[in-house]
């Protein structure tokens, strides 16, 4: 069965490899998709019964958009803690602080070990933006729980993180309604 | 504000266009993250009281992984209509039937209008194997109530679809756990 004609490996058509390991996983690229994929990997695994946390390094505190709204249904912790920080932000230095200071939470949360889903949304720009080392990074992740999943998503993925992590997958825009004149719409893009 | 320096356009960050409409969204590519970001969107407009149903093409009628249980634990409908079809299927008669069932069921959900969100996971397949016309499909796109988003999954997206469609995302694959020895893990990928 070459890749080319095999439909989308699922669990019915897995076979081989053994190793059950908590893995390491990037959602990068310019398109959509990075952290509703995250929120689709929280929803799944929460049905699972297993515990998941997500920590928002952009989005503003206030922020009450459907992800929120339905991590707060069911539950599951979906912790904002960013100043919905851009380039046209008036105090970079704050957002660098924001940022910092959640990475610190985040190294707790992950070495307790007591989520097995730890979900780091937008957490790559702290790091393109060189607030929080990449090096520091990666050595927490080599230092949690074996069987915990670490969830990074963002675009511009540092290249040693890239290379660290078991699972890199890029989205990228094929096409854009923006360009169309059509706005972010509720509940499917926030 | 180039798009380079531009963090994830998100709810903040959008000015300009105002239109607001129903989307056709497809999520294509051979990377991960194409049925669980339609996960994500499932769950994030649950999040805002949206009424949401996925059907799924391919995985088989008994499915019962991380997805199906968290839709059940929430209420929303997750209706897994497939026989688990690869290409080593020995019966494709039988899978191109049972598609084409749930394509008729998938028309009538569409024209109903109840859904403010209806996702086809993995219909892209039954498209590319021509056991469905995409002209038929992109018919009743067109006819479906004008607030409506249609998100549909898979590889192999056709291009009269990609044509149609508002958004279209590729999700590729930098780097894969299983050329590493690594099994899919319950929870992160079913």
């Amino acid at each position: 069965m070459s890749s080319e004609q095999a439909a989308e490996p699922g669990p019915q058509s897995v076979k081989g490899p053994r190793i059950n390991k908590g893995l390491v996983i990037v959602n990068t690229g310019n398109g959509k998709g990075k952290t509703t994929a995250a929120m689709g990997v929280l929803f799944r695994a929460w049905g699972r019964d297993m515990k998941v946390i997500m920590l928002q390094f952009i989005k503003h505190t206030t922020a009450n958009f459907g992800e929120q709204r339905a991590a707060q249904k069911i539950g599951v912790t979906v912790r904002a803690m960013g100043d919905g920080f851009t380039w046209r932000s008036r105090d970079l230095d704050q957002s660098a602080d924001l940022a910092r200071a959640l990475w610190e939470d985040a190294k707790e949360i992950i070495a307790a070990g007591e989520h097995d889903v730890v979900i780091l949304d937008e957490f790559t720009y702290p790091m393109h933006y060189q607030w929080i080392p990449v090096s520091e990074v990666i050595e927490a992740l080599k230092q949690r729980p074996e069987m915990q999943h670490v969830i990074i998503t963002g675009r511009h993925a540092p290249e040693e993180l890239v290379e660290y992590a078991d699972l890199v997958t890029e989205m990228s825009v094929v096409k854009h309604p923006y360009t169309s004149g059509i706005k972010a719409q509720p509940g499917i893009e926030f």
